[in-house]
């Protein structure tokens, strides 16, 4: 796989938000020069018409659960997880894991993303086993909740850290994933935060997704879900806070105060009607807001172009203001913030230093003209079909819309399989 | 080209909304019969792993505006149009309408779309030029704004409808388009809807899109935009209403005693941050509510299945219930309702007897699988470029991505000229 070129002639879009027209030369798995004007010799990948990006960063996905994507929607979400999810996740096996994370990895490079936030268990390690074999980087938790074997859970998340974190030429990092407050009690959240902290840990974690979530949370403890997992010491560790939907202004500044990183699933908050999380708010008191897809049961796809588009969008018309989350900013909050989301250093810039995760979208098709900006058009008319070059720690994953690491037929006939299996009568 | 063919062994969107395996026999513009089990013989098309629904209608477009995509975006609604938009717009020429309305027809086959409500002028016969030479349908209306040459361009339409109501076999009808109770007085409308009586045409107004436009009204007339419009007569003739953002409960009674058809336009009015169509309430109403994109300027595209995805996502954050507008209804309010939002007898159905206006939606790539419901895969998780064949009139405009009618290539190239002559400083 090559591993010296250099990208010639794209649109870029810079570390500070611009589009330029330049060369980045890639060496080992870093950006290592960007030029201006022409370039000539050999490993040129010819970057005309197309836009540079960093890789998409997925802040919050269960990758496993495409094995469910269209099977239970429009419903209550009670109905949808009691009656529809729950009882087919109950007879997922090992197997199911590994070919759901692996058509999860094939969507994800098909749309641009180069890394992944995932909390789902148990057989995490195979979702590891995807990472290292799809090229792509991933942050994966074992999702904790305390009542359904919670001991044992949180022994497979500290295994889960010792086998893999930093695994895969560091792509792989490991996190603790408790669930949410509402299945995870405050004593719980004590010994997953010693257990974390032993080791070094960050932390994954649903926070104040439903109004739901939070009148439970007033009633049982008094208090709201980020002032109660303020106290169990949890956020002293680093935290990724998935959806945080309804925030007072008190955990607000927890949020500040504790540098909580934000997951934001604009299309999953809306299909299940959960709410809007007030995200220009949130990025203007000058938290890392982050975009992710949640799982495909949920939205029902993994493309990060739409989040951003939905992002930007929803920003808008919930707070009146046409201006909120230009599109520039929905890239960086997809690259940048998404890196930062996941405790990754030097990635989610072009930049020289950075890690060579790059995309390349193809600007010829005709929901890109005329073309006055690409990262106008990128976030507002795009599809994410428009990927066509996706690069990671400086190695090409698909070029051309050819997947490089994954045998996607073979992918898609076991996952089948898997899916008749789980859904057999 | 082939008028005489049946589309064998795919999964079609019945006319109730539900999804079954079906062979659709074509003769002439019409589906003339539709079978179950197996189909042999000649000038079959294969539906095999396609999902065929009726074709899309866009409801409500400007379709020339293709040439503005991307040129201004993320500010404030007054300086978009004032600074930037109507500037460019004074210098457009009757080549510049008709190479956009152009491209917007490529981009609008390629999408799945069959059919549209184009607002826009002058020139609109050479909008009208391009649906018949692209095979598509289309409902045009000079836009009418009473102040700038306000009887000419009511001439304008008029001449329009005497030249073009009924023709292309009757793909091309004629509306009148009185743009907005802020730029069309009382007075005004009332000639507008005595030419339109007079012809017996239907009207396309945009209504209610913005506080504004309400705060305005009531402070010149002391009466609510649909008020103040009923008094004109205008509403006795038919009309189709877009955007209706914000509307008081009698003038949702207005909305059903009269009949309007409602164009509902998500993208758009969540990119300006309008506000949100309170649709799945018009829908338990009773009220006829098609989806469109407004122009590409304020979308950034003519994408219907963004539309869909965006109106079912909307009424469910902005209701907090997640059964509101599922996917099966997102795809009637696209093609059902958006005909009837058209006036259009006997389209927007998969039922003998209707016009063959049909979309083939390949259904192989990685977001479609697995595939338990193709009409929450079309809504929730694919992209249009999944278009593969459509179908108007009985007339193929696109088979396996190739267009059939148009010249992509020298379009864009013409397209592209007409751009880089408008914006040159």
């Amino acid at each position: 796989m090559e591993k010296n070129f250099v990208i010639g002639g794209a649109k870029i879009f810079t570390a500070s938000g611009a589009v330029e027209t330049a060369n980045i030369f890639v060496s080992g798995d870093k950006i290592s020069k960007i030029t201006h004007g022409s370039v000539d010799g050999e490993k040129i990948i010819d970057g005309r018409n197309k836009f540079a990006t960093p890789g998409l960063v997925n802040a919050h996905t269960h990758a496993s659960m495409t094995l469910l994507r269209s099977f239970s929607d429009d419903k209550n979400l009670l109905d949808w997880l009691q009656k529809d999810i729950w009882p087919i996740e109950d007879k997922m096996t090992r197997e199911d894991l590994y070919w759901g994370a692996a058509v999860a990895a094939v969507e994800m490079i098909r749309g641009g993303t180069t890394a992944f936030a995932d909390m789902y268990g148990p057989w995490m390690d195979e979702v590891a086993k995807v990472v290292d074999e799809s090229g792509l980087r991933g942050s994966l938790s074992q999702g904790l909740i305390s009542f359904v074997n919670g001991e044992k859970k949180l022994a497979s998340n500290i295994e889960l850290y010792k086998n893999f974190h930093g695994a895969a030429d560091g792509r792989i990092t490991i996190m603790f994933g408790p669930h949410a407050i509402y299945t995870c009690p405050p004593e719980y959240l004590k010994k997953v935060a010693a257990a974390a902290e032993k080791l070094g840990a960050e932390i994954h974690m649903h926070m104040n997704e439903t109004q739901t979530e939070i009148d439970d949370c007033l009633k049982n403890f008094g208090k709201r879900p980020f002032e109660v997992v303020n106290e169990t010491g949890l956020f002293e560790l680093g935290t990724l806070a998935a959806h945080c939907v309804y925030l007072s202004d008190e955990e607000i500044e927890i949020i500040k105060a504790k540098k909580i990183r934000v997951a934001h699933n604009p299309g999953s908050n809306m299909k299940l009607a959960s709410g809007i999380c007030p995200a220009a708010k949130l990025l203007s008191a000058g938290v890392t807001v982050a975009l992710g897809t949640d799982g495909a049961a949920s939205n029902n796809n993994l493309d990060m172009l739409e989040e951003m588009r939905l992002a930007a969008l929803l920003a808008k018309v919930s707070t009146l203001d046409p201006k909120a989350i230009p599109a520039a900013q929905a890239i960086q909050m997809a690259a940048e913030n998404g890196a930062k989301a996941l405790g990754l250093k030097n990635v989610g810039r072009l930049e020289v230093g950075c890690k060579a995760d790059i995309v390349l979208w193809d600007m010829s098709s005709v929901e890109w003209q005329p073309n006055f900006n690409p990262a106008s058009l990128l976030v507002y008319s795009a599809q994410s079909s428009a990927a066509d070059t996706v690069i990671v720690d400086g190695k090409i994953l698909m070029e051309g819309r050819e997947l490089k690491t994954l045998d996607e037929e073979k992918i898609l006939a076991e996952f089948k399989s898997c899916v008749a299996r789980l859904t057999k009568k």
